[in-house]
């Protein structure tokens, strides 16, 4: 992976303006919208399992966030992955609060049972419940708490890799270094700043991210790692400009907007380990 | 109709304090709120098809936003639009991606045979799919893609005639101008500002702001285009203040609120055609 | 109490991080989590009947806020409110629009009779409602409307104790002046700024700021006058900074997040009567 390589892919981005289909949960519908508008793509929001196929076969990647999930939302998810599978477009899983009850431990895995996601992007707690190693994340925004923290950096990697190794994917593992891995391959990205523990959605947001860079890339790894490190990038350069989390909240989307490949070139801190 | 005329109905809106209920999309409902308080009336959210008629029967104007359409919203959709009608307040109507799913297209059918709507807001893509003339729009932000942009000045004014003559409606076709239509009238708008491309939900606000409008007027001509230059005006105070998507967002809800008659009187472009 | 009693909750909030499981409506979903987060608890959205209990387990506080109410929202809550009872965890009312419909209605009266709640938070018409004098309500945000603003302080004041005495909770009427009554205990907060009439879902905030702060406290009167004492203040210092509702909002995270003993000792204005 050149360095020039991922540095493309926000201009591909920004160039093509993939639509992307995204399933989410109430929360963060209206602020993963404005992230991935704010990268350049075009977000859509369909959940009803009557017109998600029709929906996903317009689109050029689609997110399932299983933060609120509900009955209905499971079978518009279930179709919208396969859907997604057969038209050949990347679909991105965020697992939020697997692990936490039931209902989404098996909702993600009857997802991971019919879908083939080419990313999933969670925090330590609920990717480490993903590699079977049983945690009990703690609220939405876990990052901020639990086993997130609490996992050392080489637990942190070590899950990743299990994740990539044992569905065949992409997974990325974010927190205060963010992890990715795919089978055989690992990177680690130091951008980001404490203020996205302070906001609701931030991981979900990454999620979206991801998506919309997957959308226009050859190498889910790359574009992986690329999404994240342009997303830590804009929240450090939000941050300068924030009093708190709600200033920064709006910042984020304004750093996101306007971020250049000179300030992605000169503030990534992306490591190919 | 004269200019004074519709500078009186901010005014109205603010000494009314009109009740506005919304059924709309998970993406918006705050904002879409927001954007209502800030210009002076009041929004109320409810869409169990057990609650809307009675809501309904204590509201000024109904908006329905098909933004995120499931079976429980269609069926509170035609309930509440159907008392709406029965209660002779004005009801008004934004597509969200009519056209681009079977479902999205049939809800729109039955909800414009079974409710009379006072305005019709939409894109030039949705707008012209209404018209007969099938355009696939390209996500729920389409004012910034796709036949939005492509449309020509000429075709958008058609568009919205076509549409107003077909449904005995007022139809806004907003974008970088924005045509309003009605029975043997046309007008248009030349106020906005290109942010509100890159943030989700401002066709879905400009949709709320119309109905706090219509709700105190007389003439829902006169009140959409009104309607639709002060938010306009309030788009452009709030980015000589943005930094972005983001704090324009924010501003947006500041310029709107604090929007002066002498600030309309000054910026609003609205020509009679 | 004494003052530095409930100057301690908040320091106790930042230090125990509770889990605050939410169970809200569309509109508010965002902002209470993050309102949450800002004062240093940890939010939690889960709403599926098939999932809620176990949520409930893990969580120290449960919020019921009815303000989008559909078939399926009011099993998950009488599930949630049922199993936070038998857990002992502290459980939250805020009873939007009370009395505007049926369905409302029911629900409340449902809810009142099935859970046991530590605190009821709402406007004077909805609290009014609970205390048996009907008056309808104006929209979602009627603290800025209505029988609201209407209410004398006397007739506030009595409503929120009819209330604690007829449900045997502490109730609190927010508005202008806030009232929190508990059988046998009266007192006033007079923090807060008129913007929080211009943004939609603030009383909801303070909702969720109460079953934050209770999460952590021994006597439900104190911290749920702690908790409206601290958003006001945060109130009135995100209002110094703000040019309107929506740069408001923004700073109002920003205040409750950085949110001093010293600003608190010093500005809360928390009479016991």
């Amino acid at each position: 992976m050149e360095l020039e390589e991922w540095l493309l892919v926000l201009e591909k981005v920004r160039r093509e303006r993939p639509l992307i289909h995204h399933i989410t949960n109430t929360v963060v519908a209206n602020i993963t919208a404005n992230i991935t508008l704010a990268f350049g793509a075009a977000p859509v929001m369909a959940k009803a399992p009557e017109e998600v196929a029709e929906m996903v076969a317009q689109a050029r990647a689609l997110v399932l966030n299983i933060g609120t999930p509900s009955a209905p939302s499971r079978e518009g998810m279930l179709c919208a992955g396969r859907a997604a599978n057969k038209c050949g477009i990347p679909v991105v899983l965020d697992p939020v609060g697997v692990g936490a009850t039931r209902f989404r431990t098996e909702l993600v895995t009857e997802l991971l049972a019919e879908v083939q996601f080419a990313v999933i992007r969670a925090n330590a707690s609920e990717m480490g419940y993903l590699a079977g190693r049983a945690v009990r994340p703690k609220g939405v925004d876990s990052e901020a708490s639990g086993f997130g923290q609490a996992a050392s950096e080489e637990q942190r990697s070590e899950i990743a890799r299990a994740v990539a190794r044992r569905f065949g994917t992409v997974a990325a593992v974010t927190g205060q270094r963010d992890f990715i891995a795919a089978p055989g391959r690992l990177a680690r990205v130091d951008n980001g700043n404490e203020l996205l523990t302070a906001v609701t959605g931030t991981g979900c947001m990454a999620t979206a991210v991801i998506a919309a860079f997957t959308a226009v890339a050859r190498d889910a790894f790359v574009s992986t790692a690329a999404a994240l490190a342009a997303y830590g990038v804009a929240a450090e350069l939000a941050a300068e400009r924030a009093g708190g989390p709600g200033t920064f909240q709006a910042h984020l989307f304004d750093a996101a907007y306007s971020l250049t490949a000179d300030q992605l070139r000169e503030r990534a801190r992306l490591t190919l380990l």
